[in-house]
């Protein structure tokens, strides 16, 4: 059983892959973060490269979901996690022998695309779609921090034999299988944007739990030396490609968002 | 007449442009740098932010040429200059209220391609050409820290209104117009990759002083918002594309390495 490090396990995505695997048993899970909680099986900074080699040693990958995940992060907040972090991460990687490594990239690498474009690229019919090989666009400090992480995973990989797997992971509601659409519509969240543009907007973006945990899953065991790829489910509308994610992990969601976003309106 | 602020004043380009312009009377410029020396008018550091903003005061453009320049620099290094120092400036210029950067960024963004294909790759009638749309694989933490000052430039300029123009700038070997071919070749700069190889390179890459200066010219003076370019001269082997620099900065090499390595041989 391959043995799994996850960085910022008590983060969103860290306690969904944490349930996920305590439970289904998939791997031997090993939940690391800077603060005590349910998910910290070992108590450490990014900032500290010799604790992150101590607590990377004899795992098979690292799942690298730490650091500072709003979009607005300061610069300070961004260097010292998503710079700083990121590259202790790959170093200790490197210096314990880890094989592999899973980094949440983001599509905020390319969020002004999106931004510019917006509402009608999220419409139903809109053929534009954004992939792995989009110019870099980034809508913010954070942005920046993960065009960088990418070129520093690349590096890695390319230099250091490592093998590395970036997502751009869609919107993640913490909801499965949205047969009610209530379960997936949130009116009391999207108010403040406006209903109709958030409900758009995350049918076109939606990646349900159980879509995430199989992406990362396959970022973990596909046979692969470095992909970069957007993860999503099967939505109607897709703004990121997944065929990519498809192809070179074998990613295959079972859910999608409805097309309708309101009844009888797509 | 712009006032121009070189940082890296005392570089190996940073030089070349000063002592152009000195002689032009081109733009009104400004050179800083770390350390005193010829090309020193400001004494100042990137990583002091109130610093940069004083000297960028008033300034119709910031050349930023300053930062660790070896392929080989340490993280340490890299971090302080390339990473936090090439924030700084663009966080000033913006402060400052300089309307444009140009940024020296690098080849070696996608150096691995380059080095995974030589030497074929440098022979004179090879079709593979690199552009500012190939995949960012950076050879170097070096190159990591380009691909992050260019996304870092693209941020400011959708983000904050700043004009940025980003150079991924040839080799500069401080040699013009080899018509005598042993002004451009030099045997015992290049005996350790070996000659042929060297040679070989060089014509693919190369560009001359003043090809570099008029490179940078068009870059503080061309109608633009946003460019990422190669620049090399008019070589009859070009590993990097110039059309792009030709149509969105109306760049116009004037030299051209010799087609010839050797007598008789290209």
């Amino acid at each position: 059983m391959k043995r799994v490090v996850v960085t910022g396990s008590n983060g969103k995505i860290g306690q969904m892959v944490m349930d996920a695997w305590r439970e289904s048993g998939a791997y031997d899970v090993v939940g690391l973060a800077r603060s005590e909680g349910p998910y910290t099986d070992i108590l450490a900074d990014t900032s500290d490269l010799d604790a992150l080699v101590q607590a990377f040693a004899g795992a098979d990958a690292v799942v690298h979901l730490a650091g500072s995940s709003a979009v607005g992060s300061s610069w300070e907040d961004v260097l010292e996690s998503n710079i700083i972090g990121l590259r202790n991460v790959f170093e200790a990687a490197r210096v314990a022998g880890v094989p592999r490594v899973v980094f949440s990239s983001s599509n905020h690498a390319v969020g002004t695309f999106e931004m510019a474009n917006s509402p009608q690229i999220w419409e139903i019919d809109d053929p534009r779609q954004i992939d792995e090989t989009s110019e870099i666009m980034p809508d913010s400090l954070y942005g920046v921090s993960k065009a960088y992480g990418e070129a520093m995973a690349r590096y890695y990989v390319d230099h250091h034999g490592l093998q590395a797997v970036c997502l751009r992971i869609g919107g993640c509601t913490g909801t499965d299988s949205p047969s009610a659409p209530e379960n997936l519509w949130k009116p009391e969240r999207d108010a403040e944007a406006g209903i109709r543009e958030a409900r758009m907007r995350m049918r076109a973006v939606w990646l349900s739990n159980r879509d995430c945990v199989h992406l990362i899953e396959r970022s973990i065991d596909a046979d692969v030396r470095w992909a970069l790829v957007y993860g999503i489910s099967d939505n109607p509308r897709k703004l990121w490609d997944i065929d990519h994610a498809r192809e070179v992990l074998g990613f295959q969601p079972q859910d999608a968002a409805p097309r309708e976003i309101f009844p009888g309106v797509e």
